[in-house]
């Protein structure tokens, strides 16, 4: 048995349910102060949301060139635009003058430039300071320089099909990282690059305000120990998951569908066809990978899931979840409805979880079982950053 | 002339209106803070809800084995439950493996048992661990402690027909406290028991939302210098509350009904028949008594009123009243009607001196007249327990 | 040319949009944390709201004896008075007793007297304690002091038909402080005397709730550098805003109506006619004063409008606006409607820029252009009386 110690989620093997010898079988989680301390929410802020690389927006949601959007990126308002070049760019989402909010809607579409709309100081899409009234006494001799009062910018990376941001003034590796993480999970990036994520369509978006801390969410995400009790859909199409107690998981290992399944529905009825570039291994198969901190990836043979992660308080996270298809396909509603169901489930799961957060019971934490023992390996990548709570 | 300094309510001698020769008139209250401060609430919540007996729920609210109540004690959710045994047990309302909520209604009934609905772990209704999925891995030789991953377990003891609760490792002595405070005020607690209120059975219940420091409402129910001004029915039933100013109270005086009142009602009409445990000395008389921390049990020759205290927020209190009468009794409404009436006027009392308790004018606190100095008792008792306002 | 650098507002002159020589043109605001944290708002409740003289009631709106009204003055409720002997008086809003709020109502008119509703403790117009239940055993040898035990006073002043109230046990010079600001602004207090406010009545009043520091709002109001941009009609009204870029402003200097403009009103059509007292140099113009820490004042030929802010929390303020006309004018609409919508369009302009204040980009604060160089004059005061932010 080929045994890792790498965070795997989703997906059961026969054999392996318990701790490896000399283990002990309950392992401790985080206290619970972790889930409630506005302290510990604030050094997560400062040193996971606004330091490691997060999915900020769909590419393809800013086609034409001055078309916006903005997210809260841990505590700062990120502005996605789409240039005069075709390319993306992300700056904080504020006037170096008196500091305006520039944008104050969610999404929109500017004709040439960003203006302010208190003072008219206009930035370019590319961020450049380009004018302001009365300009001549600011800028007395021509030599303000237009970069340093530009709008301030923010780093930014496409993958996926996604716009991956990092407020980090030197971001960590991209590769080593979010990739990295894919990589960890399956081996290789390769089976990811295969689903061609970047050329699919977004055929149907959830927004979730989940009351929950985003670790409680994340911790669900990795575990299949709940699958039977809260996910009758999801057992009903993969089986193995109502096993529900894999110790550790194979590298690459993909849940199989049921045999009387035909598709990932929520009735297991048939789907689409399967992804161009897929392969005979990737078929009838579901693979789920966590990157850290706040990216889920689901992938089956006719789509692709994904959730985007924005934690807001230490009880309260936005995810986004959209689901990937092919162009021109139509009537996804049963695809759609089998994971929003898994969704909803789980969020409940988590809602009810973070009010006992703060109990004496939880104050040195709860336990995790042999199945979840993996979910370890992500505590100590939050202590390790984060420092621990106390 | 008797008099006392133990904390005496509602109740009036025709004597003794002044202070003591040697005691100033008007001694100081509680400083503001004390009744606003998030620190000092915290510090009441581990020292006083969390370390003292609580009356949590009416036991004959949990009829059969399987029914459940949840309640806020301190900052705990609190699980009663009827067990199999026909006893009443109370648990910390989370669950061993992962901190779920185990119940998220206020009450319900349970088949059999007590099901993490997360993961399934399972718990008996005596709180025993009875199962969890792939027990086999959790538990490799049979030694797991069952009761050591059982629910957490709180004190409880039956009074009264009520659930009372601790979550004090080490109780301090339910009779010294709880019963102790009946007999401070009555000279012993066999007036109390006479009105038989394990038997009698709940006609009305009511629960109010109070915007006011849990104090400010124990304060309120031990003094009746308020009453002339805000209890009109109130002193109509028993007129010497009108004069409003007692110095002491007698131990053992209940307030006499008017001569031409019939009845504890809002109008002084008849109500029903004397309780059958009752002597002659308890006919038209109202006794009032205060359990710290957070109850005040009234006795009128035919009913018995409850209230349970639930301190949330230094501001913000829920109180449950209930209005117990001998089984079988019809047509209670008149006779609720008058106490839910005197509630109404006491909580906008004290709803209306919370904003000012932050006021600079309040930085040392107000005064009690003569009639109030024994509040003083009872912010030494909270003083000792809590420690100073500061 | 005369130049200044007290503090100045809405009203531009042709020359001098530059900085004078040797003068950065971008000069720095202060950080975004005066503008978002609990503890700076704290002290600047302590050293400015409770401490400056702050603009509370219109006085004619307590006409008659025993007419009050209740206002949030930095921490407390104040409560001002016609008292029988015609004159106003402010007391802390709070019973000495046990602390009730006498006043819950935010204006209203009692017969004789205040009495608090909870314990019927009485006191006069003028705050003294005059009776309350039992009098007897509380004054026992008639020797308690009723100042003592009455209400506690607030200094009160009143000036331009408003009373002015102050916390501070010796408030500053009302000369010094109200009167100097537009002694410093105009020259001298004539002009403002000239408009009659005592005399003018109050037309009409807008209550608005905004989304932002306090500070905010009065930067917004010493500039003009963002009129071209938010205010079209009023830049319609007064040509020369539309510049949007004095550096320094005359003293004394008042906004000229365009040629084409017949009035102040929201589409430059007549008004009513020069309020009595005027001279010509004051005709046609438009003079603005800042009193801080709360107030402008706004003058033009026929009528006067008068804003009092409240500060409430670091991202909250009411502001008060009173236009004021000559008795027995009627058809104000279209003159209000004016400065109604730059109320508005500045009150949206600083709500859109509060959240950016907690923002990495506003750590060390904007940049003020040189047409904004006097509001340093305004952070220099503040820091002067509330100490740095950190």
């Amino acid at each position: 048995m080929t045994t890792t110690s790498s965070p795997i989620e989703h997906g059961l093997v026969d054999d392996a349910p318990a701790a490896p010898e000399g283990v002990e079988p309950l392992q401790p989680t985080m206290p619970g102060v972790a889930y409630t301390a506005a302290d510990y929410f604030a050094a997560e802020q400062a040193s996971l949301f606004e330091a490691e690389w997060m999915c900020a927006v769909r590419s393809s949601d800013l086609a034409a060139p001055g078309a916006f959007e903005r997210v809260q990126i841990g505590r700062e308002s990120v502005l996605i635009v789409r240039g005069r070049d075709g390319g993306l760019r992300a700056f904080l989402n504020i006037c170096r003058h008196r500091g305006a909010m520039l944008c104050t809607e969610d999404s929109g579409q500017v004709r040439r430039n960003l203006q302010c709309p208190y003072h008219a100081w206009t930035y370019g899409l590319d961020g450049r300071l380009i004018a302001a009234p009365n300009m001549a006494a600011i800028d007395i001799d021509g030599s303000l320089d237009r970069q340093q009062y530009g709008l301030v910018p923010v780093h930014l990376r496409e993958w996926l099909g996604y716009a991956w941001v990092c407020l980090a003034d030197e971001p960590p590796s991209f590769e080593d990282t979010v990739i990295g993480s894919v990589t960890e999970r399956l081996g290789s990036s390769d089976t990811v690059e295969r689903y061609g994520a970047t050329d699919l369509v977004v055929a149907h978006r959830q927004v979730y305000d989940v009351a929950a801390n985003w670790k409680l969410i994340i911790e669900n995400f990795m575990e299949c120990y709940h699958c039977a009790t809260i996910h009758p859909e999801l057992t009903e199409v993969l089986p193995e998951f109502a096993q529900g107690l894999a110790a550790q998981y194979h590298v690459g290992h993909g849940a199989e569908f049921g045999s009387e399944i035909d598709g990932f529905t929520v009735d297991g009825h048939e789907g689409f066809g399967r992804l161009p570039g897929l392969t005979e291994a990737e078929d009838r198969r579901y693979f789920a990978i966590t990157v850290r901190p706040g990216v889920f990836l689901n992938l089956v043979p006719d789509h692709v899931i994904v959730h985007r992660m924005f934690p807001l308080a230490p009880d309260r996270t936005t995810v986004i979840c959209d689901w990937l298809f092919a162009p021109g396909i139509e009537g996804v509603e049963s695809s759609v409805e089998l994971f929003h169901r898994v969704n909803v489930q789980d969020f409940e799961a988590c809602e009810r979880t973070q009010p006992a957060m703060s109990s004496r019971a939880y104050r040195n934490g709860g336990v995790l079982v042999p199945a979840e023992h993996h979910i370890l390996d992500f505590h100590e990548w939050v202590t390790e950053r984060v420092g621990p709570p106390h």
